[in-house]
């Protein structure tokens, strides 16, 4: 079985966040891989569902556990494409993810700004893998919303 | 019309979590009042749902949007019977919640312990209100949990 590298989930969590922006969406993309498998992919949905708390990785999450039938994740990867904010590092805290990988950082809202100590301290955490890519998508999106 | 007190609503959110201890949940409730009327209740599920999160307040929030078809909800109060742990306090934040009152204090994962900023700026914090009754409440749960 060909391993997949760290880069190709990024780039499958950049996929969903496109998705996201052509739905008009902030394009945030997440995909969750257990052995070398997807087995959630998600991407934020507050416009659609009119709902604060429907980020990418909240939503994968929620997939993730009901893929596996189990609530702790200790054996998943979650790849994003923005630094989780304090409410889906949170999360990832409470499913004990088994490693968090983000590509571009989020300086206003992301959760490494407030208190590092968010993450669960078995979560093996990466960030800035495809993080120009990610910061474009991003940039583009907010430059046409304004134009 | 009858104007009802904090405490009248914070006995509602304590219904909420009485049915989560029915059902063998960690008995926290929540519900989200607007104008003198409930439009969200929730209780803790991540067991019956097997998702860690089910949270009341997160489902109390997602509720209460789908009720007033709108993501912010500067109008709404919300009680919940324990203090919100790092995710919910982050949803909180992204609903933008006119009060949070919580009863019963959590030392261990609540948000305050971890950074009171987290909360909206434009959100009225508010704690106590029922405080014994939410601690019995737990506390008669994971006594019977151990036994």
């Amino acid at each position: 079985m060909e391993l997949f590298s760290d880069e190709y989930w990024m780039n499958e969590a950049l996929k969903q966040a496109r998705i996201a922006a052509d739905e008009g969406e902030i394009p945030v993309g997440a995909v969750i891989v257990v052995k070398n498998r997807v087995i959630a992919k998600a991407y934020n949905q507050t416009e659609k569902l009119t709902d604060v708390t429907a980020h990418a990785e909240i939503l994968a999450i929620t997939a993730a556990s009901n893929a596996l039938g189990a609530k702790y994740l200790p054996e998943c990867k979650l790849y994003v494409t923005l630094e989780p904010c304090i409410m889906c590092a949170g999360a990832c805290f409470w499913a004990q993810l088994g490693e968090l990988h983000f590509a571009a950082s989020d300086p206003k809202r992301g959760f490494s700004k407030t208190d590092i100590s968010i993450i669960h301290p078995k979560t093996k955490l990466h960030s800035g893998i495809l993080q120009e890519e990610s910061k474009d998508l991003l940039q583009t999106f907010f430059k046409n919303l304004r134009n």
